[in-house]
């Protein structure tokens, strides 16, 4: 069963270097330019040389990693206390591999990230090898481009990343597909008289937001819905307007594609008590929803595993840094529909 | 970051047990007796000592598994395909652990895999370490028991093993609900006028059929439907049945709790090619599939990861046999609904 070894002078051979500098890159050790490295890696993969994980990690210096997310508080919590969870669970174990952890909490919202990236950036980039955060913004995307230029390993978490870079790789979920199901679902629940849907699509300017609104708007308007669509991320931009709306429009289904919206909705119809014959579709899973799939008002939510980025994001950050792998390819969550059965275990 | 070390010596003086002794408890070395190496490992994940894998991978002896199912084909293959290749992919890295793995993929179906089991005790006890299979049968627990009594640690998936053993743990579906969700999901297709649902309950001793069946009925009856089934795995068993029942009865929803079924019923669904409005809920995800979800016959399946139960039977294994931690509880996988726009992502 086991795979024939090649040895690292056959490597060395293979790529034209000598055999210190393939030690020195498999090894992790400086003095050895990020091209060589790759290729030599690259190499190694190719010839299935399986490096004994086991030596390697007794034998190079410890490393460390900084994670800097918005603290999950206030509507921040619904979704971020999922990420750090995953995050925090994964990264637990990772010190029997020489890799340590450090938490940035930050007071920070999404939006304003880049300021905590920046004191990072001065205060630590020397003693720090990788790095895990969210790019939202174009001042966040500079900075992490300077951290990737300084040779720290950045894993990016629900963020859409357009610079190519071999030290920069994303973890995200299928938005389009997110928006894709969610209107399957709403349409196999309403079908014979379709009528008007409420949308959600939060803010616009959020990426993650965009691409998943649209797609749901899309996928409806072809099965022949109307939509009223309500803009906006959060209680204090979305409540007022949408209790107009639901007092006043005769609506057959909700739909919010994403955490904070999902808990605001659910809390207004609970408190409105209209008498009401709609379904309601939310986005995220989070302890704050169960007594809103107790009572029957909303249906389900489309389960974008936020928490397993974080594990996702650990692994891959331990592939790179005890094993020299970098996986450049973005890292695709898919989606799956919880109801009210099936939710707490996902919790 | 890092929590403090106990060292070994702290951990003999703590269970009153020489050095030597702990050093062989933890290392997988013989001269240790079970319960004695219990104790010590106990103490050890109480007391947080990290034992350094690395290290250990490297002094300890070279571990075998061997692997025992039905092989992936005809009807079995819709089940047994995603097995077979979730413990294949998550074997495929054990080497660098000194773990090897033998796969038996054997022509016996399920209920004859005792036959196969009863060989590999003969001819190979002596060389295997684990035993990964599936316990079906009265006459199946009694192979396993003796191997197990052996010191061979034995991972069942989707089995119900009564005897309580450190060294047989289970993995599986939680099936009680899987049938929950699959009736919450048909009840929100149908909901205002409740009709005949049609049922295929699979075969009654098979226990997750049982289980999985017996909730879905349950719960529809609460729900208020009339319930019509039938009895049967496979498609010699059912197919005669249903076309008599499809033509002659006015029916709501199709439910299918197996895999087998699920392909059996899309396929004569579509052959009678009947003027219908009903709803179709079938079981697991597997590229057979996929045809009937684009045609609009198959709504949704509740998938149960079965896959993800080889990986996890895998992983089990490794932390038994490289770390020494017997995890007896049941690892039990929750289900989630999957639809058109979702389905691919889990094949």
């Amino acid at each position: 069963m086991q795979k024939k070894k090649v040895t690292l002078k056959e490597i060395a051979e293979r790529t034209g270097v000598s055999l210190g500098t393939v030690h020195r890159a498999i090894y992790g050790k400086s003095g050895v330019s990020e091209e060589t490295r790759a290729r030599i890696m690259e190499e190694v993969v190719r010839t299935n040389y399986q490096i004994d994980e086991a030596a390697s990690v007794l034998k190079r210096r410890a490393k460390k990693v900084v994670v800097v997310l918005p603290k999950a508080h206030k509507e921040d919590r619904f979704y971020f206390r999922g990420i750090w969870k995953g995050i925090q669970d994964a990264a637990q174990n990772m010190d029997q591999y020489k890799i340590y952890y450090d938490f940035v909490e930050s007071d920070y919202p999404l939006s304003q990230i880049w300021r905590e990236l920046e004191r990072v950036y001065d205060e630590k980039l020397d003693e720090i090898d990788g790095l895990i955060t969210m790019a939202d913004s174009e001042k966040a995307n500079i900075w992490i481009g300077r951290f990737a230029k300084r040779g720290v390993f950045t894993v990016l978490l629900s963020s859409y990343y357009d610079e190519k870079s071999s030290m920069v790789s994303c973890i995200k979920a299928d938005h389009a597909r997110c928006g894709i199901l969610a209107a399957e679902f709403m349409d196999y629940g309403i079908r014979k008289e379709k009528g008007k849907i409420l949308t959600f699509c939060g803010d616009e300017h959020i990426y993650s937001n965009r691409v998943y609104a649209s797609n749901f708007e899309e996928k409806m308007k072809e099965y022949g819905y109307d939509l009223i669509k309500v803009e906006g991320f959060g209680s204090d931009e979305i409540e007022k307007k949408s209790r107009e709306i639901l007092q006043r429009e005769n609506i057959q289904g909700i739909f919010m594609c994403n955490a904070r919206n999902t808990y605001c909705i659910c809390k207004l119809v609970d408190e409105l008590n209209i008498d009401r014959d709609f379904l309601i579709l939310g986005t995220d899973v989070y302890e704050e929803l169960i007594p809103y799939f107790e009572k029957g008002i909303l249906n389900a939510v489309i389960c974008q595993f936020h928490w397993d980025q974080g594990t996702q994001a650990v692994l891959k950050m331990h592939k790179y840094l005890s094993r020299g792998i970098q996986e450049q390819e973005d890292h695709v969550m898919p989606p799956v529909l919880l109801m009210k059965s099936n939710v707490e275990c996902f919790l």
